[in-house]
């Protein structure tokens, strides 16, 4: 029994989404399949965390405990890749410490939301960015973003009808980048923005909550100062809409360094 | 009865390139179906040539002689994109003259052909990168692509069974361009080329035929002079295999002034 650290690619364009599926294709599902065929044995896969049908990922971080491997960290990566579609890349493995988990011993991730605001839409970047109409105030979603920051309850950006324990969550980053900057003058160069929020954990919609939510303010909806009675009010019904899937990236996910094996 | 230009970009992944088939969506076929919906009459939309299957376009160009719109270039533009699907979207509508044709008319066009050479494969760049095996000589690719360079009978480079009058074109330009570079330490990070080439017109599955044949001179398997010996064969079987469809670009298509009405 050997554990395997897989760092993984996907584009979840047509994926439906982490968790096995009885009737689409998942993350989870496709590394099973690819894992059985690899080694022969059922291998069970535990993902960092669950993502929704549509999100994407640069390097998610996934667990396993191999029943007999006898090649190199390097060969099982290879050999997986051959069983995986083009859409699932497995772009790195590594012997864990036995015990390994990758939702447990996790210790903080940052997810990127890519939106482009106004302009004709794009055939290219449809699948990868939320497409907003109007124009925003960047620097108002700055200073709103900046409220987020800090150990706080998130209650009022928590899908309704979840139950974790409790919704107090240390955000360590909410960011709003400029990609590329919009012209008037051009009508297939709109302004492409990222949001990228970084925290010790999230909850379930958590970043798509949050940036449906600064959208409300970059479009003038509400000042910056709304973000701190949406917070205050723990109720999912004050914040702003969830913003769609498909503009989500799970960016990376962090481990103590103890978890490689030397 | 008033003509228009139409600029647009699409996504080929999911298309069945641009002529209309029976069974698959096409760039044509969504167009034609887009304007009769919009304008309540037929319309033919000429394309400035006939993409495959799985090939994209960043700027191609079409014209169309519309019976009845009463309303702005821009308005049509917008009305087209609310019918088309996401992976195809109208970026411009300019009123053209009388007679404008986007075939007979055009006095040039570039493509783009992307290559990710060496690395694992990329979930994100699959549909729009041939993943080449190997490691490549970008000089020695370079020396070959100058070749290609001048009023040439590219008849080794035409798909086998086409019958075009004259298999002579003027390539203006074969550039071979590193988008970003490989790094032997990090796996996720191999070297992105794109080959492009500038022609007064294109044969058939030409640009493919010529990246298929670079990329033999880049792996080593000939000197970039059998270039002039494959031009010369004016046989395709001599040259190198035809390169996938998905890499493909069409960037831009250039028409005299005139075309666009003052």
């Amino acid at each position: 029994m050997a554990t395997y650290k897989l760092t993984l690619g996907y584009d979840g364009s047509t994926l439906g989404g982490w968790q096995v599926q009885p009737d689409r294709p998942t993350v989870q599902g496709l590394l099973e399949k690819a894992l059985f065929r690899v080694t022969g044995e059922s291998t069970s896969v535990i993902g960092s965390g669950r993502t929704d049908a549509g999100v994407h990922a640069i390097a998610q971080v996934a667990s396993c405990r191999v029943p007999k491997w006898n090649h190199s960290a390097e060969a099982l990566g290879r050999a997986l890749n051959t069983h995986l579609p083009d859409c699932v890349s497995v772009t790195r493995v590594e012997p864990a410490v036995d015990g390994f988990h990758a939702i447990r011993d996790a210790t903080g991730k940052r997810y990127r939301y890519q939106l482009q605001i106004g302009g004709v839409r794009d055939a290219f970047e449809y699948r990868y960015r939320w497409h907003v109409h109007g124009q925003v105030d960047i620097g108002a979603m700055r200073r709103a973003a900046e409220r987020f920051v800090g150990t706080k309850d998130f209650a009022s950006f928590q899908a309704a009808g979840s139950d974790r324990k409790t919704t107090v969550r240390e955000v360590r980053a909410c960011d709003v980048l400029v990609q590329r900057a919009g012209s008037e003058s051009d009508v297939s160069g709109p302004l492409h923005l990222a949001i990228e929020v970084e925290a010790g954990g999230f909850l379930y919609n958590m970043v798509r909550n949050i940036v449906g939510t600064l959208v409300q303010v970059g479009l003038g909806k509400h000042p910056d100062g709304w973000i701190d009675e949406v917070l205050a009010a723990k109720d999912r019904k004050v914040a702003g809409p969830t913003a769609p899937a498909n503009g989500l990236f799970l960016l990376w996910v962090s481990y103590p360094n103890a978890v490689e094996k030397p």
